[in-house]
């Protein structure tokens, strides 16, 4: 049976989300582009490697031809300094989204994040329509992308999924995570849903597994498609074992970006 | 055990899904009096069968004698010429709520539409209390039967549910359809779900399966006790191999009409 | 300076409001067409008068030609018995948009009624989006005119703006009226507001005057610049002096439509 | 593995919840401590038995002394006289967070009630912060509860979790419950959720089963992590078979309160 | 003309405020029945003086006794050790609703306050609906009164404005109160406008004048007719003179119920 | 008596609003910091001037060396090329936020533009809280900002207005400023309420004149104290007679961002 797409592109490829990605994503498409500042490993012969920085403009416009999706999980994967932020994520991005335009790609799942709403209370229950709050210059920089892909839906009728991921890793590390987990399988169904949905236009949606404690409310992305099948309910006691209760009266406790809302400004913070 | 209901009127009871009721509503009463503009074929023991049009003002209130409930199906079921849509489903549903306030019938089963709102975006997630945005004169006709319903029941105490079915085909026919999708056997759990809750009241309730993208939010109409238990899922597979995707640009891709939003006037148009 | 308008149609014309609209809008438009069941009294040199029923398909829609916007005030102006609110406001008000449709008329203001959500609370402060819940046919027909015009917005392109009015007369009457008082002076402006509003696509206004207590929530149809000048409180201390307080726990008291809730069937009572 | 509590204060223990609680929440603490008006029966060797009125200043505070956490069930747990209300919910409840401020204790769990809130329609699907319009005086004491919990949560920092249970019982016992029902198992895991989610602040809670007819939402709350697992279904055959249809017009079937709301005043009816 | 009550109950009449009520709603009633703890100085021809505590079950009911309306001012005005807020404002607050139970009274306008939702953020413009979050035992018996005459509205159809008075001062006397002022002859238009509304039902309202800063939301309360004709707008100048900014970091600053959420417990306070 | 500022910097203070902002604002400080890329004229003695680029990190951070606040109305003032989008707005915001930082700046007053969200849709009557919809670079920059002082409040506790102003000319100039105009005389009052206010924290407010017709719904921005004195009505007729009606049916007509949703992408048009 013939596969949705003939080639996507994905970019921050060479990491190990980018890996299970590649794998994933296998089924939708006859070939893979794979950008990343890292060589990509292990190249399998439906795969294309390209290496570059997003900040390079005729790097990032390039590698969007001949593509029919783009999976934009490249740029700063957590809080940096202001001039990584800008040149990875803000400049990056506006360069994929040109890319997009210049060469009529369709359609864009990007990488977003929780911490683009990060100082909403912890108990808010926001949905995906409530208004930014960022909580670090990684955080604003999600918020730039969101609302450029807003502009190129609007404008250019690129249609963009925005999932806010919120905390993607292999199993969950700490008791923050019983609620805001995102298992590896469960971001790839993410992706895949957004890919093969009907009709995506400009929606937001909030990337967690099916855990139990709900933080965030996904009702208004439902159009998409997204069943997250993982719980973190089988770590709960190994974490509860391993880990202190939360502290109820902390920031990092009340919010949902968890620690990120006690990050100092990067510039300051020279490990940064 | 006593069944619920000693006499259901079903109208529209000649068709396809007029089968599917008869059979499925056949546990809740004693006797089904089926009606039908077409005679009604193979009737069995519990069933009587009424042939007559919804315009006749006495055969309609007639048919609902002795009645104690109505699963009210009848009407033009697709876009058709004023004049049809007029005596059919404006007159004629008139002469059901008068039959049912002269013969003291407490509890009415609409079939009205999405269509009554099909001018809402594919992604606005609209709930059951949203403004009605017609997309065809069939569309209006349906609203119009909503505010009387909720006039009789305000005014005089008949409750109805009126369910905003979406597409009820015996399986998805097309990629729009793996969204907006009813099943028979859901839509008969629907009917009966409202034939037999506590309290009805004037409910509306969108008539879907559980499909994996979700347009609508029928979360209001929870009272009423319907749970869906099949999905276009397993169907997935046949539609993409054997249909384009959408366009995601189009008007019968962005509002929940589909392609209903595409029809010119129906008085223009001999076929309809 | 030039007028807004070539023509504008009025229909409902011959009555006492009529002949308010006629005085009101004339500095509007070149020419007022005048259109009534009854004859239009004393005629003016920049006036047509034109007499039919709105029930005469041809005659209504021939008099829709060479218009620029219509004000469409006619039909039952109060509970009616069914076949009279058939006839006058759903078929009448059906022709007058095939009209506006054949004829290529742009906008159309409708006299629509706080009785198409007479059941609403009195102290709920509805919002012009809020679902409908008619209170008499009169109601229900007002509604289907409502989702009618909302069709003609949204596949023909006719704007028009639905007023919901409330009590229009020429003074306070009652103790409701202190708070549901429209001026006839008000009405006026309220219809040349939608007239001449830059866009009016498909809106719901509630028509009020500047009353100290205020039922309804006119905010979400802000864009049409209406802002009333009377108000009924000069007529307070003459109300309060005539006429009891109103019961506190009664029906009419408690809901939008005040006396309609009260009204029985129409059609078992000879006198409507 | 450690218990994540040494000791839990249960009040109201001496019932049959109450000896349900006992036996659930037994895996979650070194130590049960078990109040009630009547004596604690077969106390365990991990058990703590206190027989007290919570009107009692100096005994209510000296049971919360060396407690992690409070399972506040007691005070009134229907309609009653006045001074009942007064002394057992409303001064017991606040010796109890006098208690729980003056030794430190962090979180309560709350035993509220629906008839906080049983003047709202069974049709209007309130959440968790709809305003309260409780329909008793014993409903107004848990209004207070609720908001004497909020001030200390706010000024103190003591979490409460207000758990509006439905109706708790065996077994469903009647039509209402099909849709209003808390099985004592899903009681112990609204309970448990509480007490070991990471955070609670002042959250309030609806405290019923995953019946197939959903009342009230509870999706503000979904960061407590309760996810019930009984339903009513099992049950409705045979509570079908025994028991009559709702009269739909009834105010105990249109409130949420049920049959509360028919209760005239409780200092005019000896027995109770 | 006559006066549309005969005899009104004010309690907390021998205040400063109550000088104000007692002149003010003069023209409402023949007779003014005249309750505090302490004595009603000057008593006028057409008023009646009554002393006694509100705590007083026997007095409180007396004192409702051929009453029309009772403005109830009573109770403790500002933070109070728990026995006194209990037996002033919850208890006599109880008895104030049985006397008018008891002896036919229709309508209460009550003194609640803004401190009811003092812990609401400063910037979030709650409306009417917003849930309580008390910031003192002050403010919880509000919440407990509020809930109270809910009950009382709907079980035995007596009416209640509570108006949650925010700072009711002959003058804005600092920066908080250039938003929060009510003037005193504000009050009067208040409590006179809720005392002559066509329908109360259970109604709330803020107490505020019309300064320039609005910091709630009073839009749901249009109903009532309250429209406040002073401003804190001429002290700004004098106040901003002698008065520092406030700092916009302060808990005080940044909620609704401003100094009140930095009080400690009154029973710790013997000032209090 | 004393000013309440000793010295407030204002960028993009050499053009003609610049003009009326140093004019408008000297009454609050005794020293006006004036910054632009062009030199300020005319300059007076509680005036500094300052010539640099807002791309310049050091120029910027310095200028804001001894302010008590900041008016931000520099950076590019409509549609322009990416590379200057980036550098003045984007980077150029970054440094005045970092120079508040870094030198203990407490308030800005950012002039964001009703760009932000002008694909929005004219009749949507969106607030303050509506999620960005940005119609241009020009307007997604100022999400960006937006997004940026958010995460300085609730990190930094700078506080900031974002003013998105709608049309800010010295007088309406076609017919959608009759909804949109901003008078130079209210942006003073809007830019000095702002500044003067008890509390800013981080809010957004539209900047628009007290017009007849209103666009966008500025109630959850109350608390800033803003009051519009100036109308367009007054320029109505004017524009009437000098200007072609708005095409109802055009993009520019139906969002509110007017003609910036027909531009093209910038970096195609030379001429910007």
């Amino acid at each position: 049976m013939a596969k949705p797409f003939n080639r996507i592109l994905i970019t921050g490829a060479a990491g190990d989300l980018g890996g299970k990605l590649r794998e994933g994503l296998a089924p939708l498409a006859n070939h893979l582009r794979l950008a990343d500042r890292m060589p990509i490993p292990d190249l399998q012969a439906h795969e294309e490697g390209l290496t570059f920085d997003l900040s390079d403009e005729a790097a990032t416009i390039g590698a969007t031809r001949d593509v029919d999706a783009i999976v934009h999980f490249g740029g700063a994967s957590r809080e940096r300094v202001w001039n990584d932020v800008l040149d990875s994520t803000i400049r990056g991005s506006y360069h994929i989204y040109e890319g997009a335009r210049k060469h009529g790609v369709k359609r864009v799942i990007y990488a977003s994040s929780i911490h683009a709403v990060g100082y909403h209370a912890s108990d808010s229950h926001i949905d995906t329509q409530a208004p930014v709050r960022p909580d670090s210059l990684y955080g604003v920089s999600k918020c730039f992308v969101e609302a450029l892909s807003s502009l190129y839906w609007n404008k250019f009728g690129i249609e963009t999924a925005c999932l806010r991921i919120v905390s993607c890793f292999p199993e969950p590390a700490d008791r923050r995570m019983l609620g805001s987990w995102l298992s590896y399988d469960d971001c790839i169904r993410l992706v895949a849903s957004c890919l093969t949905a009907n009709y995506v236009g400009h929606s937001t949606i909030f990337g967690v597994s099916d855990n139990r404690a709900k933080l965030v409310d996904n009702s208004k992305a439902a159009h998409l498609g997204f069943v997250p099948q993982d719980s973190s309910e089988p770590y709960r006691a190994q974490v509860e074992a391993t880990t202190e209760p939360l502290d109820h009266m902390a920031a990092t406790t009340r919010h949902l970006g968890g620690w990120f809302v006690d990050l100092g400004h990067p510039d300051n913070e020279p490990g940064q």
